[in-house]
């Protein structure tokens, strides 16, 4: 019905956020129609806001009005550096309030399958802040999954030219809580693989 | 991160969206702030441009400037009401393109349990527009739910004071290309209860 092409676009518009199908799309332009002014304006305005939104060309996170959270905040340890996939990932390390060294967000992972090579993501980028930094140690923090093992496999032998950075990688094992009959042959060999001494007093 | 008000902002708009969680939200925050400033236009442009869109105080559809595609169409016999729930099943009918009535959307159904009673839906405005009008047939098409099938009853029980207008109910039964063994009992039921006749010639 061509009257109705203006609900068209919002479903359209819907449909390309991720994981979107059509039914959930008609479903979210409905609810807009329905929903008061203000709600639509808000979504426009967080639209709209994200514009002053760019990455920080050191590290690779998100920075408002051009200054990275990270990178300008002094507080910070520059002696290591958190490596994620992504920012969303680094924000994850935030929470943890333990942390308080820097960040490298790839913005990626290596993945030949989805074409995307070791140049389509922050790794030139890496080297390049590393070169006279104050640099001690490298958490490489990418995904357990074999994307993001690829990429950390990488990094780490490029990184064996800088033998003064010790090169790290978060433990692998059980998740906390985990019911050990439900783990997965994998987690389990590498939580067999990682176990470690109990503390004799 | 106060950093962040701004993705935070986008996140909770997004939130707001029907089956949309947190980390959905997240996954589409990012997923605009990647995105090419068009595709964040679009969806600005889309949000704005449904301001126009108001509903028929007739039919209870959505009219765009005013002008109720329904209602306006000459086109279309006015011996018949489809009656529905919401929007998107009048726009059911219409994709049909056997439908060449009118409708009425009631924008809800009867449902005590989350206190929507018969004032709260468009019951009264369908008995404001049957005054003195040529409806010869209103069709209840509202969900064979508990919920569609009370209000169905609703109606049907005040449509009594209408001797003149045929009141009817869309069909029960399996629906086509179903497995007999995977129906519902209560849907094999229906369908036993409206076995027809099949025609010797």
């Amino acid at each position: 019905m061509e009257q109705f092409d203006t609900i068209e676009q919002l479903i359209n518009a819907f449909r390309k956020l991720p994981g979107v199908g059509v039914k959930s799309a008609e479903r979210m332009a409905y609810q807009m129609l329905d929903s008061k002014k203000e709600t639509r304006d808000e979504m426009i305005e967080a639209l709209r806001s994200i514009e002053t939104i760019t990455k920080c060309p050191t590290c690779g996170s998100y920075q408002e009005n051009g200054i990275c959270p990270f990178c300008n905040d002094e507080s910070r340890s520059d002696e290591t550096i958190v490596v994620t996939s992504f920012f969303k990932d680094a924000l994850a390390f935030e929470k943890l309030k333990t942390y308080h060294g820097l960040y490298h967000i790839l913005n990626g992972s290596i993945s030949p399958s989805k074409g995307v090579g070791v140049n389509d993501i922050n790794i030139p980028s890496l080297f390049e802040r590393l070169k006279g930094s104050n640099t001690k140690e490298v958490i490489l923090a990418t995904n357990p999954t074999l994307e993001g093992e690829t990429t950390a496999l990488y990094i780490s032998k490029l990184l064996e030219k800088y033998p003064q950075i010790k090169v790290t990688r978060l433990a692998y094992g059980l998740p906390m809580g985990a019911q050990l009959d439900y783990a997965d042959e994998l987690t389990l060999t590498k939580a067999l693989e990682g176990r470690s001494e109990i503390r004799k007093d």
